[in-house]
């Protein structure tokens, strides 16, 4: 008999019908069902879920669970709602990561290229080149330097921008200035024109983005956040803006999601709001990675080292 | 006695005092004079004039006049108004070739990433994700493989898009399916989702993309021009846009510039109007060219071969 796998995600969603058929195609040798259609006298067997927005109810009707396998790399949701003794592992994918780097360069080039201030001037017909800066001159600061900070920062280097990044602990990244802990993140935010931030969503990081943070930053400096929307006080953020301290945001990831229609972001002239596109999951090559996982954890009970979560850090 | 050399601009422009300050610096052995400036009996003087932009009853002034350099890559307002056997030279500046790549890449990864879309989404509140392209997956096609051309096209490779480009002549550039003549225009302009227009204003490039042009191109294409207003029909472009066989346009060159307050392409949703930005001249490095080519030119009369401007090729 094949092992039972669940897939698991929240029924208020639409399903991911793609990266299901996906990971049928790259699990042969397992039971891959949704959790729905899994009959209760056999939900004792499934000692792995693949997990793609889950609930904790969901998870809870998994008695032998072992290991709830997420499809995203950021697992800020599924930590907290898993039951304990239940491993958790997170995606870490080339593909998203060259997607993420590619995001990160085209709204630097939005930023870097004045696209929101020419919108601007579009809307009032009114025609006023700006002076144009150099690549070189523009410094960008990475924060978090992961695999997704770290593919980013070496896409703006191959493309000119001047880069500096900060981690938690030190890192070396070739081309890229690095800084770490407490004092090397003001370092940073004081010699950025753009921050970008890639943080994942940890005790630590919550709120990292505060007032002193962007006090800290130029005079003109923007923000763009493509990490999770907690990093970012966002009344600090939008007190920044409204002062012009801050020149503009452009924010993908938001506390709540769907950003609600009433939040102030959506008609802030100096904010530019994305409904979570700048790394989203890619079904063919997400599917093969969580099906070598789950293969190699039905078969002897580890994972690779990068895809195992640390509770205790959050990622 | 150092030779006279003039600056020359229309007077209706402020004059670019940045410019003439680079190239008095990188010309210590001319006598380099604003033309308004210099004496009329000192006019006859004149071999070399500087031009950013003249007018034709300036250059009509210099009765020794032999070379119009002009400070701009695209010389189609020069060449009409030059007094017979006055050579023109044009910038080829690799800075500005650099700055045009970038430009090309920050505007096709804004059509890329669906930041026009997203834009319109952010006006109505709306969150609705797009469905991730890879850029392999973009078929980027360049009409004008001279410099500016081929750098571009480059650009576009290194960062992972699929490039093909036309040009009249056969080209050929590195990663980059080149085609050629009238037939090789179809070709091109039908397996592109987006066209990036770098031609050069002559009689052969004048209303080049028309209604047939558009029509060729797949339905949801999109048109970037960069090169000259004159070398895209506007009527047939906002049909093509209208019924929505083209996604979007950005526009950064018109046949009448500042494009005027009353034009449709300014409150169009769909296309995107930027003020000549793209590719903009760079002081430093185009005094330090201008200046070298001065020198040689008043040495022996000569120019580097890509700097000559062929009056029957108009470039």
């Amino acid at each position: 008999m094949l092992p039972l796998v669940a897939y698991v995600r929240r029924t208020d969603w639409p399903p991911h019908l793609e990266l299901i058929e996906r990971l049928r195609t790259a699990l042969p040798d397992v039971e891959l069902a949704v959790l729905a259609d899994i009959a209760p006298q056999r939900l004792a067997e499934v000692r792995v879920a693949i997990v793609d927005g889950p609930t904790a109810e969901q998870l809870a009707t998994m008695p032998a669970l072992q290991l709830a396998h997420s499809t995203w790399a950021g697992v800020e949701t599924v930590l907290p709602i898993v039951p304990a003794g239940v491993a958790v592992a997170r995606m870490v994918d080339p593909q998203l990561a060259d997607t993420m780097a590619e995001a990160v360069l085209a709204w630097t080039l939005y930023l870097h290229r004045d696209m929101p201030r020419y919108a601007s001037q579009q809307r009032a017909a009114t025609w006023v080149p700006r002076p144009l800066v150099r690549t070189s001159d523009r410094r960008v600061g990475i924060v978090g330097l992961g695999m997704l900070g770290t593919r980013a920062a070496e896409r703006l280097v191959a493309n000119g921008f001047t880069v500096a990044g900060w981690s938690r602990s030190p890192k070396a990244v070739s081309g890229v200035e690095c800084f770490h802990g407490d004092d090397g993140l003001v370092a940073l935010l004081e010699r950025s024109d753009i921050i970008v931030d890639l943080l994942p969503q940890t005790s630590d990081t919550i709120g990292l983005l505060d007032g002193d943070a962007f006090t800290a930053m130029p005079a003109g400096a923007s923000l763009i956040n493509f990490g999770r929307g907690a990093t970012v006080d966002d009344d600090a953020l939008l007190a920044a803006l409204d002062r012009r301290h801050l020149d503009h945001a452009v924010l993908d990831v938001f506390i709540v999601e769907p950003l609600p229609p009433e939040h102030r972001y959506w008609a802030h002239p100096h904010v530019t709001v994305l409904p979570h596109i700048s790394g989203p999951t890619s079904p063919d090559t997400a599917a093969v990675i969580a099906a070598a996982n789950v293969r190699r954890f039905l078969a002897d009970g580890t994972l690779p080292a990068d895809a195992i979560v640390d509770p205790s850090r959050g990622y």
